[in-house]
């Protein structure tokens, strides 16, 4: 429409002949024998246009433009010469013979070329605005914008509907960290911004809407790590009258679908797994099932050896004993075991006790290893046996409590699968690994607080059964609580949700929440349940993270328009910063500190 | 799928003989004739459920079931008995025969009957979930998702992609006041909730997105009139290489193809008016062409009339004198006019002069008026001439500074026309009545600060070849700005943006804004500028309103889920609350007031 009959980046040899007229940015000029050539660019991609001095006006514009001029041209689609063409472009058949050229807007010199690599976050999210203009931004925002769109017909097609849910809530001091907004209206008091909209959509579900689903922001103040924002995007749904299987089967579906419209991938269906199975055979509930590591239970046989740390572990209660056996791993080195050794103690482990498989049908013989001679020939026979080494295998072990065990020889899983070492010997499949994990417990203890706690959140419902365990025998409770994992990572999670108050009440009883503290808290949804509150449950997906794995980016950042930095700062805007004495007053606060900071 | 085989509201002869099972709220329960009939709602209506005592275990439950408890039916869809069917409900032809009943949740009383009418909105709002459940706030919550989701679908067959902006952002201390968040990490320094994402649109159409859009909350700490609220969710959309005319006539396409698709509604071509003409005829930047009536121009012919009041306002600088004729408004007792000229002084009128005409062909004996004689005769040919005055109309006058007059008249003409005489006489055409008002001037000046103002934003394009006039006349210098008008309210309003860092310049001139203070606020804006910044433009809608004008709501909290009060509360959730001092430390703040407010 008006300025533009095309874009650049889609101008094929379906228009030769046509006479385009384009707007872009200059991506390279170059003079060529007398000719020059530019690369023009928008967002769907670049084509090459040709300036002949024999309109001498226009190619006086031509000589004058530099990259990222922002120019419209008008002229003719042709063939590329012989020997030109570009396969890798769709419009490297063709090129456009410029006949007229205007400058919209001049530009001065970029910071950095747009195709340098290697370049700083701190550059790139300073100067977010070039940054944004690198075809992997442009491409990694409008695969955002696809899978939205795909989720959204989908939900449509599937009876759901989209309802906002308030910005301005309740804090409620547990979970994360609330970012708080002073009220001017109600001196002293304060909203906080939405952790997620849980409690509303439950609500939503209350009040008949019956399935919901929102794309929305949500907030925590937390120290960030790697891949955490203060603002994230989630894919919030609930329906009511369906049960855990048939949550699971449509978005299943929806993912599935996802994939294939955007991507052009088939996921296949998603096995299902247990946490207990998750957490017994990889150490994780979020299990990367493209590594081809397994763990190898060995707590019953070690209760009785000579060596100290697997037996203590093997007797503690709550320890755990594992073997892992690396295939093929003699070839690794003394000093990479070393190196592994450093990694496991990040994750709480003290030590990594190995053996090298010399020779299986040699026995005790075939082993090398400092810990062999402490441990009994049953210990052994079922070492071998049970892992199924063969000879030229590496066999690490762990033995601690449980959780250090899991975490820290779950993650040498890892590491050793996605290494290079790991990728030559077959450890690792390239592939599109998802999984649901599913029968999560309701309850863990906690030792600090000596307490238990809600594994998920305490509207999560417990398994058909199990209500009565909740306050006799927490341990063996466990939920309709479900997990989608993809390639290791949390792609999403849910449950369904308790609807009938006395339950609730429960739950609550399990986790010494008083009725008084409940009724403060969330008061509302209690209230609610009474009125005939529907079977209902739902789940949530990261939308960040989501892209993130389908984009292969190397960073959340990379698929946010507009992210803030690890120190919870936004480079290009400032944000955050100081403010004017007379807004605080408004708000009814005063800063802490004695002096306040400069204005920046 | 699973617990339920069809909606209620959804079934209809088309199922007849065929075994259905549903799921909803007892909607109301009525014993005739030793039978229970059960009324069954779900958000998509409700269908009539029969119980026959032959089934006595089915038959108990009936008898148990209250309203609002939430259960499974399974049963034969039937024909109604002759005499029986009910042409308003879809399912109006048919019941359903009940073999199965399942309680699915029962519900305590509710403190209000959900048919019941003039509930206070205290009420409706604590009881949120319940207010809910009535069908008037399903239809209106499906209506608003159904609108949104054809504007999503429109902008997508357009180009347009969904790019989220942040919601922690910074602090510009002009317009309305920010809502401030805290920073932890960042002691003394704030994020500001966006009150719109005006600049960040902008910054992506220099980063190459080309179109843009984002339904998304916006927030604004305003002291609340009846139809604001402090989150408000904007339709928010940006384009690239689109002048004003093409920006106007898609989205044009846009609002009536919504229009269309949700409500069946053709908005016909919108006409476009001139922010000028708009003023002069109708008093108002937002004319609502519904009312037939129109201002007659007299400031001319009134500089020397006897009648001070006329004379004074003809002659000041930036006076005016107007009269609006209401056909057949001698009606209109005395006892009205004084109730008029209350109306009028809320908008800053000293009074209210009339004329009845009883017999315009008497001339000046044939009006009644106190004012009449203080008028020459030249005055009055041109009230009668101009006007149109026939018998039996009834004249009234404005004449004050411009502003005032155009309030005040303007309020007037709309009130008369709404009114039941209005109605009664014609005045008032029912219909839609949308409209483009264009042109507006780029400045307006501000008496008490003696200074220019922009009347959009500073960041609003001149009209072609009005550059020049922004620093040496600004007064004359028409901006590139629209709004989108539908039955008097604003619906949208956007308009082409400085593309130029030398044009956004100038602005800042006209505005004295220096460049100290231009780049603290706007410097990321500025530096975008330089990189060769394409020539765009765009607009936003205000969804609440859009929605409470086609749902006919009665408030734009009627087509919220959870909406504030006018004092900025939620009566659901307590929001907002008190928080603990351990979290006001973490955010380096402390109240001002010196007692903190006890715990809710």
């Amino acid at each position: 429409m008006a300025m533009r009959s095309h874009y650049c980046g889609l101008v094929t040899e379906a228009l030769l002949g046509q006479t385009v007229t384009l707007c872009g940015w200059v991506n390279r000029r170059r003079d060529h024998g007398g000719v020059i050539f530019i690369d023009l660019r928008d967002r769907e991609g670049t084509v090459q246009v040709v300036c002949d001095p024999d309109r001498p006006e226009m190619f006086h514009t031509a000589e004058e433009v530099r990259n990222e001029y922002c120019v419209q041209v008008t002229g003719l689609v042709r063939a590329r010469p012989a020997g030109t063409t570009n396969d890798k472009l769709k419009s490297g058949q063709i090129e456009v013979l410029c006949h007229e050229l205007k400058v919209l807007n001049p530009s001065v010199t970029p910071p950095f070329q747009l195709d340098e690599e290697n370049l700083s976050e701190t550059t790139r999210l300073t100067h977010r605005v070039l940054d944004l203009r690198r075809p992997y931004m442009q491409h990694n925002l409008m695969l955002r914008y696809r899978v939205a769109m795909e989720v959204r017909k989908f939900l449509d097609a599937n009876g759901f509907i989209d309802i906002e849910t308030p910005m301005l809530t309740k804090s409620t001091p547990e979970g994360a960290r609330d970012y708080l907004v002073p009220s001017r209206v109600h001196p002293g008091m304060f909203f906080a911004l939405p952790q997620s909209p849980q409690l509303f959509k439950q609500l939503l579900m209350v009040a008949g809407f019956d399935r919901y689903y929102q794309i929305t922001k949500c907030f925590r103040d937390e120290d960030l790590r790697a891949d955490r924002q203060p603002e994230f995007t989630q894919i919030d749904i609930e329906t009511s009258f369906m049960d855990e299987q048939d949550i699971r089967a449509l978005f299943e579906h929806m993912v599935r679908t996802v994939f294939q419209n955007t991507l052009g991938i088939d996921l296949g269906s998603f096995p299902v797994m247990s946490y207990q199975e998750a957490a017994r055979r990889f150490g994780s509930d979020k299990p990367d099932l493209r590594v081809r590591l397994e763990f190898t239970e060995l707590t019953d046989v070690m209760k009785e050896v000579d060596f100290k740390v697997f037996s203590a572990a093997a007797n503690m209660p709550g320890g755990r004993v594992v073997a892992l056996r690396v295939p093929g791993g003699a070839e690794i080195s003394r000093s990479e075991i070393d190196g592994y050794t450093e990694f496991v103690k990040i994750y709480g482990a003290k030590g990594l006790a190995w053996i090298k498989v010399n020779e299986v049908a040699k026995g005790r013989d075939g082993l090398q290893s400092p810990i062999v001679k402490n441990l009994h020939d049953a210990a052994l026979d079922a070492i071998l046996a049970r892992s199924g080494a063969q000879d030229g295998d590496l066999i690490f072990f762990g033995a601690d409590k449980e959780k250090v065990v899991n975490d820290a020889i779950g993650a040498l899983r890892i590491k050793i699968g996605h290494s290079e070492f790991g990728k030559k010997k077959g450890l690792f499949e390239d592939r599109w690994a998802p999984l649901w994990v599913v029968d999560f417990p309701m309850f863990e203890f906690d030792e600090d607080e000596q307490r238990w706690n809600a594994v998920h959140h305490p509207f999560t419902a417990p398994k058909d059964g199990h209500e009565d365990w909740m306050v006799s025998a927490p341990e063996k409770c466990l939920s309709k609580a479900y997990d989608m994992v993809l390639n290791g990572w949390e792609l999403g999670g849910g449950s369904v949700r308790i609807h009938r108050a006395d339950v609730q009440q429960k739950v609550f009883d399990a986790l010494k929440i008083s009725p008084e503290e409940a009724q403060l808290k969330f008061g509302f949804l209690l209230d609610a349940l009474q009125y005939g509150a529907p079977p209902h449950g739902g789940l949530a997906f990261g939308l960040d993270r989501m892209i993130t794995l389908m984009t292969g980016a190397e960073s959340i950042r990379d698929v946010i328009a507009f992210p803030k930095t690890q120190r919870a700062q936004c480079l290009l805007t400032h944000a955050p910063s100081p403010v004017d004495e007379k807004q605080l007053r408004e708000l009814h606060i005063r800063l802490r500190s004695v002096e306040a900071p400069k204005a920046a």
